[in-house]
């Protein structure tokens, strides 16, 4: 098909390599056909044009930042215009007194972070995709982190946003100011909308002091269950670490593989307790106090060095697995009081479908990463996938939790954000997103 | 006019003393006429029925909680009918593995902290009104407290909300768990939305355990100014204490009037700082030094006594300045750089218009409190503090700031709540209500 922009129109790339790179992101995951074209915006007219241009004829547009999402949130079909905003790449300003920011969408949260170092403050949300991922992608997917359960996820950190609706008109939602309850909160609901409800094009994020002091625990015990209750007894011992995060046995064992380390050796999970703070070193003493009553080993430092090789663990698990063949990551939570009986059923999943899946958890709330491993990319195997994953999905909504914790909907789980949220409640959101883009040209076919 | 219900509908309250008592809230605003009637209701099924019959017949619904309001978001005018949640009042559960409680709309604040205190827990938000307004009331304001910037206002505590809708319709927003994404984040933008999309009728909300250790230091400054200025060196030098409370000359005079102390001899403004956690001494003494750079006198301590003895000046404050005379607390928010500003303006207003205004700030994050002492109820004292409040208003936004902070827009700031969002934005929220609210009916004349 041959289309055309008006000469006022941004540049479109219309190559097959960028076309068939916007297919997909991190999930793999593509749907049928190839985008009509990639827009690369360079400022807020060219993002407004595009929006414009698409709305007139009535095409689809799916925003677009590094790619690195996991749920396809991202991934561009037959005949959709794909917006890349990674080029928007501006930190703006940074504020010491206010600790705000104001960035553009393709900044990075590592870039982010680092500039803010430079005032002593840091932006508190760590997605594992820290480095890669975009600010604007953050925002779409409300990413989360190892500390989001303390210092918050993205949503937490957005004050206001610029944002270009379907029809091309530039609105500013949100407040310059901490404080402020005039109007519905619609910074909070284009947090999270996964690219449905207009292009963010500018973001004002709070920054936090950087922690004065911090502290780490190691414990090792009999099994990933062992370690879940541990984390259960922290909570009800009123401790609050600022990230707890759990590995099992097998993850070990990859690592072992990986390291030629012996950590598997006599340890079915490992617990990785980290504190910040002036109180860290007296708050980890306290948490190795509890979790010395059912672990087969504790260590605690607050020497930084030793700190980072304890925390490499959870640093390498991810890696370490991919290391021993194709791997999915999924994303699921359930309530803290849950997480022994939610990873002793993805155990028995695990056995009775014959799938291998490793278990990552963010212990203080209850987010869980099971991570398949196959044993190659053939259809027996992303048949065996599908069905261990569907399997999963049901045991976190059976015990009161949720089918993602973090990475989003995207295109992926569509059916199952239908089974968690209920018909009426669909409903609603599809009112609201109409409210926003009536004609349903935002990123269609994903999130609701 | 007469109107009936079925006789499934509940009973309505149609004395002459309950509808006018429900024409207005704690602001003493009242719109013309008066409601219908008022509907006591003691379970969900009754709520349900009245907006049901309510939508049927196209009368506007006030939902009400112990009118402690401060905008006149729950004043109530002719042919409405009055929805009064504050029967609806019982704790239903507390874990306190996963620190969550699930509550009915009537629960005060201060009664969930108490229970929750029984587990080592605490409800976080701290409005001013904690121990007399309810739950509910706070969600549909998103209420703050002298703790927000750093525990968070009531948005940040709420997981989950059980939601009837204007046609009597019951959804369940949000989840049990604290990390989650999927769907629209409706539950945040119902907090906050002053019973304009729908009758909150539960909430599941987060609870964080107790501080271990606090202290305080209060200080004393030639002026308000002075004090502020105070308040933005202690964030350039990374201190996040819970909460920063300002108090101006003026206060400190209506305070020793009704004590007989003299705090106001020698002193222009009063600085009460709090730190809490295991850290909080080793704080409060980084604070000290800090304001000891500028202040004319600091004091810390750790002792619980004399810190109650410190934070009573700020306790205090409000009646003392009530004592003095009829008085309207006024709620805005300006970036805390500017913080300093903002008390000059309204120091050149009050002298300007003549109407005494004293200060209170959420020095923290730059939530201010003008409260206006009148010389009487008549007319002209009223014209007065009309034209000072504009005035004040004008200069928040001036400054980058907010027309309010943690009251609400209520009937009393839609005008300039409109001003401080702008018409696109306004009309886009309104689209948003429309989809909760199809024929408006929740509320009307408020908030938007």
């Amino acid at each position: 098909m041959t289309w055309t922009f008006s000469a006022a129109a941004p540049v479109i790339d219309e190559s097959g390599a960028s076309r068939l790179a916007a297919r997909s992101d991190r999930s793999g995951w593509a749907p049928d056909g190839t985008p009509r074209g990639v827009v690369v915006a360079h400022d807020i007219a060219e993002v407004q044009q595009t929006l414009a241009f698409a709305s007139e004829h009535g095409f689809p547009v799916v925003t677009r930042g590094a790619g690195s999402g996991l749920a396809g949130g991202a991934s561009a079909g037959e005949g959709a215009i794909v917006l890349d905003l990674s080029r928007l790449d501006r930190i703006v300003s940074i504020d010491p007194v206010d600790a705000v920011a104001h960035v553009q969408p393709g900044v990075s949260a590592a870039a982010l972070d680092a500039a803010a170092a430079e005032y002593g403050l840091r932006y508190a949300p760590d997605p594992g995709s820290f480095s890669t991922s975009t600010i604007g992608g953050n925002i779409a997917t409300n990413a989360g982190g190892n500390r989001a359960a303390t210092t918050g996820s993205t949503r937490d950190a957005v004050l206001a946003l610029d944002v270009v609706l379907a029809d091309g008109s530039l609105v500013q939602l949100g407040r310059e100011t901490v404080r402020g309850v005039v109007g519905l909160d619609l910074v909070s609901l284009v947090v999270g909308s996964e690219g449905t409800l207009g292009a963010v094009v500018g973001a004002t994020l709070r920054l936090t002091p950087r922690p004065v002091g911090s502290a780490v625990a190691a414990a090792t015990f009999a099994d990933a269950e062992a370690g879940a209750e541990a984390s259960a007894a922290l909570a009800l011992a009123g401790l609050r670490p600022v990230s707890i995060e759990l590995i099992d046995g097998r993850t070990l064992e990859a690592i072992d593989a990986l390291r030629g380390s012996a950590l598997s050796q006599g340890a079915g999970a490992y617990l990785l307790v980290r504190a910040e703070g002036r109180g860290a070193e007296a708050e980890i003493a306290e948490v190795a106090a509890v979790l010395a009553q059912t672990a087969i080993e504790v260590e605690t430092t607050g020497d930084d060095e030793r700190a980072r090789e304890l925390a490499s663990v959870r640093r390498d698990a991810l890696a370490a697995i991919e290391a021993r063949g194709p791997a999915i990551i999924e994303d699921v939570a359930v309530p803290r009081s849950r997480l022994a009986e939610a990873i002793r059923g993805i155990d028995e999943i695990s056995e009775s479908l014959g799938v291998d899946v490793h278990v990552l958890a963010h212990a203080g709330d209850g987010g869980i990463h099971p991570v398949l491993r196959l044993d190659d990319d053939g259809p027996a195997s992303q048949l065996d996938a599908a069905r261990t994953i569907d399997a999963i999905l049901e045991l976190a909504l059976r015990l009161g939790g949720t089918v993602s914790a973090e990475h989003g909907v995207g295109a992926l789980k569509r059916r199952w954000a239908r089974i968690e949220l209920g018909d009426s409640v669909v409903e609603l959101q599809r009112r609201v997103q109409a409210a926003f883009d009536p004609n349903g040209i935002l990123n269609p076919g994903k999130a609701l």
